[in-house]
């Protein structure tokens, strides 16, 4: 028996104002088509199918055509809602599409039922935690649960509870395991308090397909792990390798796991240097669609850094300047800004002009900025 | 053959700042007993099965119990989308849903495909044309139209090419049928333009199950009909008799249709008359939890009239003075707005002291008002 394990889908994400749709769907579509090659006998999604509670009708659409060519291809799809989602919205006739081969888990009342999956001699019993905080566990089982890891605890004793002994058990849980990697994609569950969990008590079941990490990995022991995102959702995810991770069991448990990767529409990179190098080296690059960062190391003011860039990288969704980033004019005593007015005017003629300001115009633009910049004077011009 | 039709749910819809769900579930229950008494075999929702596009997660809670208990049931529950529903989350997941008796028709691409209802002898055709503005169905057919009734005939051509001529077809559509009463509640679907669609392309099929207006009515005939909400939605409806439509088929066609009435956990009244009476009233009114707009004809200001009436009618929503009504300030000239001013003073101390001013009093309070409201003079006080 074959399974896919991914997470994190977060349909309808935005990247800095950029809509990734159609990289998700591209993704997506790498997960069936590994799917159907390997023959897999369910897809496995642990929560953050959606980017938001409220998704746009487009992400919306989306998902519906990827449940529909799972259902076509009669591979069973089971997923638990994540901190992103909405469980009353994604759980929307899960009762009725339960019996159509979609298994959407979101209720924490029903973390004891687990989803069967039978193939010749092997029965595999797959039981999902979907996200919840300590406040919804405290308030749905009135018990006194304080943080993320006792909440999950209470849930996991009821799995265990309700666990067939005779067969193996797959978990799946969406949240933040303790000590594992972060990016900057993924949202603080708990702002003070702790949003971790400990994997000791997760260690029993034959496999555990975590949700929330965007990096792949495994956590404790190697069959408690992360599959990742299917993208880059942030520029600290740049170096992740994403893809996706298949299963393979047997009637004594699991027998094998491997990282699939997945392919990006377009990839996300990190450029560093002077504006002038990177417009140069980017008009011999044929990544030049890619989602771009960069990092200026340029020391002097530009004008319009971002539609020059684009004009070479389209896509570059976002900039940091060091100069601006390690001198905040905050901070700078008053000469300090004087000398960086004057810096800008010059930089700024010269860009418009084509030449740099003559001896007498530097003196008349030091001079007015001399007086604009005195402390404590009526600065009227 | 036996259907309820239904239309205009609303769930989740919100009066003058009160949420309407319990009222929504409690009705919702009578339709589910009205089902079962009269052994139907469906169950038709005509559109706006919720009152905005992104629906809070009570409404699709309550939604989902409803779907629930119809699948309990095994009572096949037909809906389409109305100008309220967002057609792509109503939708998600229908092709899934349809094998489960849930069939939800929101896709204008797929108005030819009917779903079949079939009962010893008799097997009726239901198609359903969910609401679709003329925007989108030029966009989707690209065909010219430019308003509500050429997107309407486009669409009707499609079912009637489709309809099997030896069976009888029922058509559900949401739509603003031509000359139909209308409420505060609906929505207009077009300013300026025609919103309208006539009914006479319609009149060869066995019934037409309407959504949209909230008065149960038939237009052009009589088996043309808008079921109506189940419950009233604004105080424009507070005489509408509420309920649904009980249909009756057998193999040549529809033999009996019926108004089923709906009883609400509370009514909806309009109240006319002073505060005083009001207030006396409402003290024997035995029915002083319904929802209560009170028009107030009292001439003279009063102190904290919502508050004072919440006190006997606790689900007072709105309320109209007709003193503000039918005389705005901003319309009286400064004599009279100094009249009311002195009037004003004269009520508010009289409340409070439960006495009236003395001539003492009376004297300099006209005598400060007179100097406030003299024009183009400085007012500082």
């Amino acid at each position: 028996m074959k399974l896919l394990h991914t997470a994190d889908w977060h349909l309808g994400r935005v990247l800095h104002h950029h809509s990734l749709l159609a990289d998700q769907a591209h993704v997506l579509n790498q997960i069936m088509d590994y799917a159907v090659a390997h023959q897999v006998d369910a897809v496995l999604v642990a929560g953050d199918i959606y980017d938001r509670s409220m998704p746009l009708a487009d992400a919306v659409r989306l998902l519906n055509q990827t449940i529909n060519r799972f259902a076509e291809l009669a591979i069973p799809l089971i997923m638990i809602s994540g901190n992103h989602d909405s469980a009353e919205r994604l759980g929307f006739a899960a009762t009725q599409l339960h019996k159509t081969g979609l298994h959407i888990l979101t209720d924490i009342q029903h973390v004891a039922e687990p989803v069967w999956l039978r193939k010749a001699d092997t029965a595999l019993q797959i039981f999902g935690i979907p996200f919840a905080d300590p406040e919804r566990v405290r308030h749905v089982f009135n018990q006194s649960v304080t943080d993320y890891d006792a909440a999950h605890n209470l849930l996991l004793d009821q799995v265990k509870a309700a666990r067939d002994p005779h067969f193996p058990a797959l978990l799946m849980s969406h949240c933040f395991v303790d000590g594992a990697d972060t990016s900057e994609s993924e949202k603080t569950l708990s702002v003070g308090g702790s949003d971790r969990v400990s994997y000791e008590p997760m260690l029993a079941f034959d496999y555990v397909a975590l949700g929330h990490l965007h990096s792949p990995q495994s956590k404790g022991a190697s069959h408690i792990r992360y599959a990742g995102s299917p993208l880059k959702y942030s520029f600290s995810e740049h170096l992740h390798k994403k893809g996706v991770t298949l299963l393979s069991f047997n009637s004594a448990g699991l027998v094998a796991q491997a990282h699939l990767p997945l392919q990006p529409l377009r990839e996300m990179r990190v450029l560093e240097g002077t504006l002038n190098v990177l417009l140069a080296q980017g008009q011999q690059d044929p990544q030049r669609d890619d989602y771009i960062m960069v990092r200026l190391t340029d020391t002097t003011a530009l004008l319009d850094p971002m539609g020059r860039l684009r004009e070479v990288y389209p896509n570059v969704l976002h900039l940091e300047k060091r100069l601006l980033q390690t001198e905040p004019l905050a901070q700078a005593n008053p000469n300090h800004i004087k000398l960086d007015a004057a810096q800008l005017v010059r930089d700024f003629y010269a860009q418009i002009q084509g030449e740099p300001l003559t001896d007498a115009q530097s003196d008349i633009i030091n001079a007015t900025l001399t007086k604009l910049l005195q402390p404590n004077q009526d600065n009227s011009l």
